[in-house]
């Protein structure tokens, strides 16, 4: 995990773009840090499509969840503005995997916050974590780099 | 900070009651991940006046900002639910502080969700983090048991 | 249906308690606009499920959709505040029926907002509406008083 | 103001893209009502933009307001969908206005939403409407058409 200085949009492979909406803003008058949960999750969803994690389900009730996110709020961002959030994999273990997220300025190496979040490969109907599939690892390593 | 494991309802002086709400579920038909911050954020606005931290604000512009955050999430949670979210704070540094959130089940040592908030003490104006006042660390140390 | 002058919460069989969170506030510091539709959907809920409407559903993808709906604002709502939502049907026809909605500020007869939803009964797979079952007629007709 | 069926975006002198995003949905698994409203708001404050109707604020506690809203489901959206919606000014009173909105498939003549917003010009520090400005009068009327 490079450090968060030195991170830039060209390291990505999937920069997916975010238009900030004005009711994006709570009562401060900036973006509301709980909405930043909400773009990391419009880059993971795009992410999950993107590396196809989704075609090697072994079962109906198999599905992502997320375990643990962590986010680091680096600047205040304000309606109106453009970001890209940068997402990549960077740990794939044997039932859960951990995605890096970065949100920058549009077109710009401006970071506004980063994070990580470690997902489980769950059995809903089991409630409980199974094993990742081995082509859905092989996607997700893919989204590695 | 003690384990997650071992936390419970009565180690919190101010526990906030959450009534999950229909809409705060997403297409998974749980309750959203970012949605847990907002229980968070809201858990921490009734803190911020039970302590009284904004009696002692220096300057108009001085506000508390989010630095980082992490949440783990223990247990899926679905509509209808009532929740309690426990909150106090466990570290009070020169600029910021760190409040710990647990959130429980109503009326159950049954832990749903955890994580941590570093927030600074920030003078918008000047975008900046300024010195916490000696009564709002007072305030805040009062929310440490 | 009423005036809106002179409905009062007593004129409600089904009144349901609404806490204003902080993240509900935008930009302007008062409750989004937005939301005010969140609260009406939170009374909504609680009113099918008051009235039982489902237990009569006669196919597994027969579901309420959301037709049309109407909302008066009539006071700005800032946190923090407890409200209350008045809700009953106002109509039942072959295939759709109305509810009228009143937020009031709890334990007063102080109405923030009104309005009306037309909800039809959809068979989601055929994506069309279908008459409603005779029973949930019934229920909602329960709902009217 | 032309019927829904024959509205088109070539009607619009703006028509303002809105990207859904995954949480848009609601547990039901398609774009939830409240949202519609929050698309709505988006294109609202281009709209403002546009036409400048803040350029001529008389005072410093003068802004809009929403008088009341409605809102016709007429598809249901669910992720990923583009969306354009148009927005134009249908009437200008002496102290309020009236906006009509439609939401159509991106790129298609296709409605998904259409509805009117009442906004009231308003001085927050007093309370009640105030006469629009001249100038903000005649900056909406150039976005009627």
């Amino acid at each position: 995990m490079a450090s968060a200085c030195s991170t830039l949009r060209k390291d990505f492979g999937l920069l997916v773009p975010i238009t900030v909406r004005w009711g994006d803003m709570d009562a401060y008058g900036h973006v509301n840090n709980a909405t930043f949960s909400t773009y990391f999750e419009t880059a993971r969803m795009k992410f999950f499509e993107w590396v196809r994690v989704f075609d090697y389900k072994e079962g109906e009730r198999h599905a992502p969840a997320i375990v643990s996110a962590t986010i680091n709020y680096r600047q205040q961002v304000h309606y109106p503005a453009e970001l890209e959030a940068g997402i990549r994999c960077i740990k794939v273990g044997t039932k859960s995997f951990t995605l890096e997220h970065f949100l920058f300025r549009a077109g710009a190496d401006e970071i506004v916050a980063d994070g990580t979040t470690v997902i489980a490969w769950v059995d809903y109907a089991a409630g409980k974590a199974v094993p990742l599939p081995e082509q859905s690892k092989d996607a997700l390593s893919a989204g590695m780099h």
